[in-house]
């Protein structure tokens, strides 16, 4: 079969990407670049973002497979070939890589280390009272494969976790290992008032776009913090500027923006009481992603189920 | 017994503790405040670096409880009386906060997340290449309680752990749930090459005094990080700074210094390469660690065997 790889990404990752792929599979075709005429013997696009429109020109795709976890992008493009299956990214090392950002940011809000380094900009020494884990309640927005590997790894820690996600049929709450799950637009509220830390990994639709507003900030309680690891647009910008400066909020990590790179005359920079990261929480890994993306096309190949294959309807 | 709970800590803490002892131990007396004609009816002292000498002034006593995990202070001082038995505080809560510091250190050195809060001070956007936890080493130094809480979380998570410890009779390496423990002074050289984050948890003995200097940060790999949560007085100063202004060493988290609090106008605070701590990586919590306490006065009242007690002359 014949592979395309495309996207908005340099071009040494590109040929990383291009390296890692053929090594998985010998038997097939990576292409990076592509004449015209070739366009209609392409089977499968590897993609991370690709510009709008550029499937479009590939009649015969069978098989359209994110290199990224997140693929609101993706679908929103109006140009997606009706009926060719997309598939996500669902890579354990990519799980683990969020959780270990997750961790952190859990520790760093639990145990004071942003307050100790706004501290040491002004050479004070100040130790915080100290708080057991089991005494921090976290709360994870979304369940999916990222969520869980988090939820589990902080349970691990002690802290007192629990979940919520969209959900399909009730407004109900239940537990697994120990995490209470809520789920439905209706338990969000009761779920937001019992955490002290919000962690959001939802997938960006229609529903969840604007979800981190006031009225989600409001219903939680006072000192809270808020990390959003999934995408800019769950968050409403301007509300969470007022809910720090209320003093509703303690704390922002955020990794993710409206707008990236975040333009370096944007506030976010600038606040003490925000820690930016370069959405880096989980960069997709080569190494291990290729043999995921390999391991579809042998699917394809063989008439087999896919993997990880995306509701366009849903968005995720 | 009347028991006598002294040390450096305000008004406020050594009530809280002398609640949180009298708690645990209603059958007991415990004392804040001592009229000189009371010194002779003290059997227990319970103590968080006490005044050197003040111990000598109480001739009844049967045990010295400290609230601290690390007596260097206590059994330095010369006036200790001779034949008490000395006990640290081996808490497992306190423990396991050490190992949420240790956790969360290792996670941002991993990650990069200290550099990226360098870049945020300088709104610069740039992600940073993504390793995977098994390509870091970590190597602990001290391998007692806290130690193997750390270094177990550590390897739970996918680290590359290897541990040292003084020992007594070999110079070796050997393994235990999958961390390489080596031991000896010889052994130090060999694990220090093979580690990218160097923690230390040692005690503070004559011995491991100055351990953490030029030469050994010069067995460490180039670019290693020195994360020391044990004693100030582990570390030469002048020799990190050299170390880190070399490039040698790309990173410090600091929790203790040769002088605390560490003074304003000290090097260290204004050094975007090392994070200060304010002597906060594991606090003695009265919660857990007055039940601590009286396990062992019961055990004084009972002639059972004392738990945790210092071999004076080895230091901890």
């Amino acid at each position: 079969m014949k592979i395309y790889l495309l996207g908005s990404m340099d071009a040494a990752s590109l040929q990383d990407w291009q390296k890692h792929l053929q090594a998985e599979m010998p038997e097939e075709q990576v292409l990076t670049t592509l004449a015209p005429e070739q366009n209609a013997e392409i089977d499968v696009a590897v993609v991370a973002n690709p510009t709008p429109g550029a499937l479009r020109e590939l009649p015969s795709l069978r098989l359209i497979q994110s290199l990224w976890a997140g693929v609101d992008r993706l679908v929103a493009d109006e140009s997606l070939p009706i009926g060719v299956p997309v598939c996500r990214m669902v890579d354990p090392h990519m799980n683990v890589a969020m959780a270990e950002t997750g961790q952190w940011a859990v520790l760093a809000l639990h145990r004071g280390f942003f307050r100790y380094a706004r501290q040491q900009a002004q050479a004070c020494w100040q130790p915080l009272t100290q708080r057991r884990a089991d005494e921090v309640r976290v709360l994870v927005l979304g369940w999916g494969e990222m969520g869980r590997t988090l939820g589990m790894r902080l349970k691990g820690m002690g802290y007192r976790v629990a979940a919520w996600r969209m959900g399909t049929r009730r407004d109900t709450a239940s537990g697994a290992h120990g995490v209470t799950l809520h789920e439905g637009p209706l338990a969000l509220r009761c779920a937001l008032a019992e955490a002290d830390v919000l962690i959001n990994l939802l997938p960006l639709t229609p529903i969840t776009r604007g979800l981190l507003n006031a009225k989600c900030f409001d219903a939680l309680p006072r000192g809270a913090a808020v990390v959003n690891l999934a995408r800019g647009a769950h968050l409403v910008e301007a509300d969470l500027l007022a809910a720090l400066d209320s003093g509703h909020l303690s704390h922002a990590v955020l990794d993710v923006f409206a707008t990236e790179p975040l333009p370096a005359d944007h506030p976010f920079w600038r606040r003490p009481d925000i820690t930016v990261l370069p959405h880096a929480a989980a960069q997709t890994d080569p190494r291990s992603a290729a043999a995921v993306v390999a391991a579809n096309v042998r699917a394809l190949r063989a008439g087999e189920p896919l993997q990880h294959v995306v509701d366009v309807a849903r968005g995720y």
